[in-house]
């Protein structure tokens, strides 16, 4: 990741996961002030907000905000219906009932005009093209038209979308939060939590352990 | 605006005020089944959220969604930061403190959301790059970069954004209501309510006078 600029600032959507963490966490090195936005979308896993909280003080960010925005009000995913179960057969072909409908174009909507408010030129999001449940909105393809619209839907446009692990595996993500010092024992992915505990099953959960596994460490939250 | 297939729904951004009226209206004409969505962004202005259900009844919405989300947590904008006052002398060049950061991408961001949900294929607004305020997110450059970006924001693609007031003017706009039997008299503009009365001075009240002077129209609400 470039250097930032003296005193350039970037939203990063903190969602409580590992990802987001160390896509936060490269933007700080990376010298960027950090504005952390987490959504409060009525998820399935909302224990992940007080995950998010913890990633936002290791951030030293500036401001953290969390947006109530009840998605459960739209439904068409597992995370936003409980009438729709999380699948646990495994990480399968296709776009899996996990995907919420649009969700990160409006999170990232949502920090473009906290961007746009508080002066920020950058707009920080730990999606992944690789380990990945095959989400339409995590494809580079995706992030490149958004930042187009960004640049036409604003004063002065001139917004960037970092993307630090696009093209990582999940084990070179897990490898980059011990470089950077970041505790991902205080993290959460899990998409079905039971009772406080990961399920061990999602794709989320399957995915991370996966990605722990290749890299040759221990989960810090397993621990 | 071409005709809908048959069963072919949109979602229509309905504010309360009198161009999402027009657009869902034109919308409903054109055969569309209509889920209307409204933000509450805890504007300055909540009053057109009482507008916005009338509306939604005027266009026999099948659902209307009335969405939290509270933009004054980022600020940046007279609609959603008390200490900036709403201007009164005129609409003048540039883009006015109005401006609310990013709303209308993270509104149909919403919108797209809930479309690909329920299985709308359009999305209507009612936007205006004529008798307007200047927001950079009114333009045609912005929708169609939009609309380019849904396409790869989401499972499917193949969304539509229907803009039918863009290049009309805010009298061609009251004569549409008009036409249409839409009753202007139950939909709000005014950026400034005053003691639930309109302020007639914000650019919002002013675009409105002027239009319906021009149309050579009485305006229904001051009636």
């Amino acid at each position: 990741m470039d250097k930032a600029k003296p005193g350039e600032a970037a939203v990063v959507l903190v969602s409580g996961g590992l990802d987001s963490m160390v896509a936060g966490g490269m933007a700080r090195e990376a010298g960027y002030r950090i504005f952390a936005l987490t959504i409060d979308y009525n998820q399935r896993h909302r224990i992940e907000l007080e995950a998010a909280a913890r990633v936002a003080k290791m951030l030293d960010a500036e401001r953290h905000v969390v947006m109530p925005l009840d998605l459960t009000r739209f439904g068409g995913s597992a995370l936003t219906d409980d009438s729709i179960a999380v699948p646990g057969n495994g990480v399968m072909p296709g776009i899996p009932v996990t995907y919420v409908p649009a969700r990160n174009t409006i999170f990232l909507s949502l920090a473009l005009g906290w961007a746009e408010a508080v002066g920020a030129t950058r707009l920080a999001i730990g999606v992944n093209a690789l380990d990945y449940s095959g989400y339409p909105d995590c494809r580079p393809e995706f992030i490149a038209a958004f930042e187009g619209m960004a640049g036409v839907a604003t004063r002065e446009g001139g917004f960037k979308i970092l993307t630090p692990l696009i093209d990582m595996s999940k084990a070179a993500i897990a490898l980059e939060a011990a470089r950077l010092g970041l505790d991902a024992g205080q993290t959460w992915s899990c998409y079905d939590p039971q009772n406080g505990r990961i399920c061990g099953i999602c794709d989320s959960c399957r995915l991370r352990a996966k990605g722990y596994a290749e890299a040759g460490l221990t989960d810090p939250a397993l621990a």
